[in-house]
C-alpha cells in the first residue's frame, strides 16, 4: 500500500488510459492509476485460485506478483505513443517501468527485488511473469473490461472471473483448463472487437496523431531555439534530446520524467494555440476545438487518394515540402487476432496433454488468425471551409 | 396485442424458455412467453432501423413480421424435446406453429395471411423471414441475451443494439454492414459458448434425457392399459397415439396439444413417483429429488464405457433387455459455429459487394467453423449408494 | 448441502417468489428455491462481518444459521395467500416452516436442534434469530434485490452489500453502525417503493384474489360432494378440512402439504376451465385468458362504488347473494414503513450509545412512519362485453 | 450540435465533475462535458413526454430548452468551490453561464434568446426552467445516476426513467403524477444519502479545502509580487483581482476565464511543489502526494479539539497566526433533504388538485425534511511524523 501512496504511482492518477479517445467516447476517462489497482485486485484473485489448486507460492510471491503488475505501467508517460515517438527516443515504457522500480529499490523504502524478476522474466517460476505480461495477463483482463466499461461498448466485457477460476500452472507454466476455452475464445474475440471498433476508431487515431505532431512540431521550434511555454518538465524534454540512455543513467532525467502527466500536454497546447508560429498554433487550436484530422483507412496502401488530397489542401494554402507531415500523411497499423510469437495461450486437456489453443480440435482460435492484419491509412487536414464559422468567433 | 391475449399464447407462460436447465441454473426459470415478447420488441426496432435506411416496409408488413415472430414458438409443447421424441411424433414445433397459425385465421378473429407467408418463407421480400428465421434472426438474439441474463452466464451476452443498428437490406435479402463484422462475430461466438456451456451442461442433458424416458416409459404403460395419472389433455397423448398427421387434420386434437404446458408434465411425474410401475416410480423419484443420470462425454464413442457401467449396474440390480434404456443409454449431439447450409450471414462490404461472412478477408469465422462438431455421450444411473440416505427419508 | 437436496426442499424449485406477479412483469417467475439459496447466501456473508469485527460465533453457530434461513420459507405452499386463507386454516407458513424442521429433525438425517432453536427465537444469541427474521432480516436483504431484478424494476435494488458491512451486534442485539443509516433508510424507502408499486400492484392484488376465489369456490363444491380434477395432494386438502392442528398432529397430513407445488393449482385450474359449475368454471377461465378483476383502490372505503358496481353487473348477469363474492367483493390492505412493533432497527452511535432508527436525530425514519397505511379496495368482474371475442374462439 | 462543438463546450472535457473526488472514488473522473450531454439527453426524453401528454411545445422550445440545459453548467471553472472562493470572488456559476450564453448570443453563431429566457426563468413557460432548474431537474436527474455510476455507489442510483414518464405540466407548473410519488421519494433519499455519504466524504471534503487553501496562499503570495509558475489564463487570475463586475463588463476577462480547465490548476500546483514559499510548496506536495488534511466532522461546535490539535501541532512546528489557515481550522456545511425554499416538488393527485409532495398524507417526505441538518467541522495538517518516510523518498 505504501507504494501506492508513493508520488510517483499518484501520477498514473492524471494520466488517462486510453489516452485522447475521450474525444470519441466522452466517458473514456479513467486514469492508469485505476487500471494498476484494478490489474492487482486480478492478480490477487488468480493467485487464490492457483493457490487452491495446490500451486506453490509463498507470502512473498503473493507480494511480489502484486507488485510487479502495480508497477507495470509506472513507466507510462502521457499519451505513450506520442511521447515515446517524440519526447523520449528509443525506450520502451515497460523498460521505464523497469528503471523506475530499480529506483524504487535502491531509495531503500522498498523490496522489490522478486518484483522486478518477475516482472523482466528472471523468476524461476515462470507462471508469476505470465500473470503480468502474456496472452492472458491481468493488465488485459482488466483494461478490456475497463475500457468497455468506461466507452460503453459493452462488447468488449469478458467474463474474466471464470477465466481466472479456469487458470492453471503446468511445468511452472500458465495454462487454462480445457472446460475454460470458450471463454477463452470470448476472450480473444473481445480484444478482436475493442482493437478495431474502440482502439483504431478513426477519430481516436486521428486524435493520438494530432498529439504526435504538435508535440513534433513543438520540438522542432525548441531546437530553433524559439520560446515555448511549459512547465519545468515539458520544457526538460523538448529543449534537450533525451534518450533511453539518458533516462537510464541519470536520475534527474528520471525524475524530470516522473513529473509529467496528461496536464503539461494539454496545458501546454491550450497556451500555444496563441503561439506566433502558425503550424503549431493550428495543430493546437484542431486539439482544442476538436477539429481533428480527417482520416481513411484501407486493406492496400492509399497513394493516391493521399496525392489528391495533396492537390485539395494546395488549393486552399501554401504548404511547403517540410511542413506537409502537419497537413497530410500516410501511415500503417497491423494486429493479430491471436500472436503465436507472444506468450502463446496453452490449454490444459482432460487427457493431461498441453496444446497450444490454436492447436486444440475444433478451437476457434486458428492457424489463420496468428497472421497478422494490415491496415494503411491516410491523415489530412479538413479544407478550411469544411466547417468554418463557429468555434472562429 | 389480442394475440397476446389470446389463451393459446398465454399459455407460453407455463412453458419454461430452457426446460429442465435451471436444475443446474436455479434462475433460468423464464418462460416462453417472456422471450416471444422480447424477440416482437426487436422486431420493432429492426424493421425501424431498416425503414430509416430508406427500406420500403409497409405499415402492413410491420404488424405481420411482428404478429410471425410473436408466433413463431407458440407451437412448443412443454419440454419441446421430450414432446417431440415421444408425445407427438413426425412433426416440428415450426409446423405446430404454423398450424396454429392457420386455426387462428380461421377463426375469423386475425388477420394472420401475410405473418404465415412471412414464417414459412413464401413472402417476396426474403429479408422479412429471414427477421423471423436465420442465423441472425430476432429470435436468437434475444433468447441468447435472455437465457445469459436468467442464467447468469455473462458472457453469453451479446450487443444487439448494435447488431440491429447494421442491419440492412440488399437485393431483397438481409445483411449486415461491413463495419458491423466484428459485433456478428462477437455473437457468433456467443453462441457457441453458450451452446456447449449451458444447452449442452451434462446435467441440464441429463435432466433432458430424464424427463423424455419419463415419458417413453408412461407411454409403454399406457399402451399396457396400465392406468396413470394425468390431466384429460396429458393422458390424450398418451393413450392415443398423436402423429403430426393427425395433429394437422383435427381440430380437436390441436386444442388438447395447445392445453398442454410445464405443469401437466411436473405435477403428473410427481404422482407418478408413488406408482407402482418400479421403473416410472424411479425415474420420477430421480426427476424429483434431482438425482439425475450421470453424463459422460467425449469426442469419441464410448461403447466401452457404456459396457462397463451396466456390468456395474447389474452388480446392484436386475436389469432386462428392455429396461436398459431406463438405466445406461448412449447417444450424440452435434453442432456447427456456423452453419453454412443454414440461411448465411452476408456482409455488405464497403465497396458495395456482398460476401458470405466465412469469405469475408481476415473474418474470424472461416470455413473450418462450418464443419459441424459431433460429441458422443453415454447416459446412466447412479449406483444406489452413491448418495444414500437423504431423500429416501 | 444435503437439505438442500431433499425432496422438501427442491420443491421450493416449483413454487414461484412472487405467486402471480408474472401476470404483470412477466419475467418475475423466479422461485423461493432461489430465494431461499440467496438469503443463505447473504447469512454466510452477514456472518463473516460480524466474525471480523470480533463477535463470536461458533462453527456450529454458523451452520445453524445457515440452516435456519435456508428452512425459513420451507412451510411455503403454493400461492401461499390463497392456500392460507383456504386449503389450510389456522396456521401460518412459519409454523409449517417449524413443524417440517421438527419432522426432518425426527427423521435422524439431519441434526437442526439449534437451527430451531434460532428459527423461533429461542436461542440465546439474538441477534441470529435477528439475521433471519427482523426488519433487517437476510430474507428481505435478499427478495428486495431478487424480486427488483427479475421485475425489471430497479428503483427496488439496494445496497445490500454495505448495509452487510455495517452490522454490529450491541448486547446480543443486531445494529448497524451509525455511518451506514443512509443505506438503512434507502432500504425503507425501497421496501416502501416495492410495496406500494409492485407487490400492491392492482393486476398482482387481483390475480391473487382470483386464485384465492378459485380455490373457495373448489372447496365449496367439494364440501357438496362435486367430483373435481387434481392431484391426490390436492383433492386431499380441498376434500378434507385441514387445520394447522391437523397438520401438527399427524405426520401423513404433512407429507401430503409437502407434495403441493404451484403446478398442483395451474394445472386444475385449466382442467377446470371445463368443468360443469359455471363459476368455478367462469372464475378458471378469467384466469387461464388473463381476464382478472378490475380493481379500485383508495383511502376512503368504497361502499358506494361496490353498489354502482354490483347494479351495472346486474343488468347481464342474475347474481345471488351466495354469489355475489366471485363477482364483486371489498377488502383492506394495510402497511408501515417502519413497524416500531416488530424488531426495530438499532443504530450504534458513534459515541457508542443505541438508539431506535426512529429516535436518531435528522433521520429520515421518524414516527410518522410507524403509523401503518391502510388501503381499501374492491374488485369486480369485468362487464361480458368489455372485451368480447378473442379468447372465447 | 454547433454549440458542443465550440471551444468553450469542448473546454468542459478537461473539467471534471466531481472535482478532487477521485482522489476517494478512483473512477469518478467523469466531466462536466459527460454531464452536460447526458443532461441535455434527458431533457429530449422528458419534453418528448410532456408533448404526448398534450404539453404544448413548439419546435423552437424543443431547441431552447435543451440549449439552455446543455449550457447550464457552462459558466464552471476548475474546481468550481475553489474558484469561486477565491480565483473569482461575488459571481455564481450560473450567472458566469448567462455571460457566456450572452456572449455567444452577441457573437451572431447562435440564436440563444429563448434558452436564456427560460434559463433565468424569465420565459412564460414555466415548467421549461423547473427542467433546468429546480428540485426535479434534468441536473440533478443526470449527475446524481452519473456520479453513482463512475463511483460505484450504487446506492445513488435513481430510477430516472419511470420519474420523466410520470411528469405533467399542471398551470404552467412541472408536477409528478401520484402515482410517481414513490420513485421521486427514493430519488430524494438518493440525493440525501450521496450528499452525506459521497459529496461530503470527508476526504473529498479535505481534498476540497486543500485546493482552496494552495489558490489562497497562491493570490497571496501573487499579491506581494512574488513570482509564480501559471498558465497565462491563471496568471491573470492570481495577479488581477477579478470581480463579478469585471468578469461582466469586459470580454477579455471572460476569454481568460474560458481558458481554465482543471490542468492549469493541477499542473501548477505540481511546478508549485518546489516553489520557495515553504507553505505553497507543503500544500502542493499534499496534494501531489494525497496526504490531505485530517478531518472531524460533529453535529456540535468544535472549538475545543481545534484547540487541542493546535496546541499538539506548535510541538512540531512554529506557526504564526496568519498562517494558520493553512495548517488548522473550523468551518460549517449544511443540507436539507427537501428544501421547501427551493422550487417545490408538487404532485398531481388522482383527484385533479396539486399538493406541495411534504403535503401529501402518508408522503414519506414532511415537514421535518425541510428543516436543514447543519454539521461543523475541522481539518488540520497531520503531525509530520504521522507517515514519515515513503513520498519524501
Amino acid at each position: 500500500m505504501q507504494l501506492v501512496e508513493h508520488r510517483w504511482f499518484q501520477r498514473l492518477r492524471y494520466i488517462r488510459q486510453m489516452g485522447m479517445a475521450s474525444l470519441v467516447y466522452p466517458g473514456a476517462v479513467h486514469t492508469r492509476f485505476h487500471h494498476s489497482l484494478g490489474a492487482a485486485h486480478l492478480m490477487g484473485t488468480a493467485l487464490q485460485v492457483l493457490s487452491g489448486k495446490g500451486v506453490d507460492i509463498s507470502p512473498e510471491e503473493y507480494i511480489a506478483a502484486r507488485q510487479a503488475i502495480l508497477l507495470h505501467d509506472i513507466g507510462h508517460g502521457p499519451f505513450s505513443h506520442a511521447l515515446e515517438h517524440t519526447l523520449v527516443s528509443g525506450i520502451s515504457h515497460e523498460d521505464i517501468s523497469m528503471l523506475i522500480m530499480k529506483r524504487l529499490q535502491e531509495s531503500g523504502h522498498f523490496d522489490l527485488e522478486r518484483a522486478m524478476a518477475i516482472f523482466d522474466n528472471h523468476y524461476p517460476k515462470k507462471f508469476l511473469h505470465q500473470l503480468v505480461s502474456s496472452q492472458l495477463d491481468m493488465d488485459r483482463m482488466d483494461y478490456l473490461n475497463r475500457d468497455s466499461f468506461f466507452t460503453g461498448v459493452s462488447e468488449g466485457v469478458i467474463g474474466y472471473d471464470r477465466i481466472l477460476q479456469m487458470l492453471v500452472v503446468v511445468n511452472g507454466n500458465l495454462a487454462v483448463e480445457e472446460k475454460g476455452i470458450h471463454s477463452v475464445e470470448k476472450f480473444i474475440v473481445a480484444r478482436r472487437l475493442m482493437y478495431w471498433q474502440v482502439y483504431l476508431h478513426k477519430a481516436v487515431l486521428s486524435a493520438e496523431l494530432l498529439i504526435i505532431n504538435i508535440l513534433k512540431r513543438a520540438k522542432q521550434l525548441a531546437r530553433q531555439g524559439t520560446d515555448l511555454f511549459g512547465t519545468p518538465a515539458l520544457r526538460f524534454f523538448l529543449y534537450e534530446q533525451i534518450t533511453g540512455a539518458g533516462l537510464s543513467s541519470d536520475i534527474k532525467v528520471l525524475e524530470q520524467f516522473c513529473a509529467l502527466d496528461d496536464g503539461d500536454i494539454t496545458t501546454s497546447a491550450k497556451v500555444w494555440t496563441n503561439h506566433s508560429d502558425p503550424i503549431l498554433s493550428m495543430l493546437c487550436t484542431m486539439l482544442m476545438n476538436r477539429k481533428l484530422y480527417k482520416i481513411k483507412m484501407s486493406n492496400q496502401p492509399l497513394d493516391q487518394e493521399l496525392e489528391a488530397v495533396k492537390a485539395n489542401l494546395l488549393r486552399y494554402k501554401k504548404i511547403n515540402e517540410a511542413e506537409w507531415p502537419f497537413y497530410a500523411f500516410s501511415g500503417t497499423t497491423s494486429n493479430s487476432t491471436y500472436n503465436e510469437n507472444d506468450e502463446r495461450i496453452n490449454i490444459l486437456m482432460k487427457d493431461g496433454s498441453l496444446k497450444n489453443i490454436s492447436d486444440v480440435d475444433n478451437a476457434l482460435v486458428n492457424s489463420s488468425m496468428t497472421v497478422p492484419v494490415r491496415k494503411y491509412y491516410i491523415g489530412y487536414q479538413r479544407v478550411p471551409h469544411d466547417n468554418p464559422t463557429v468555434s472562429d468567433l
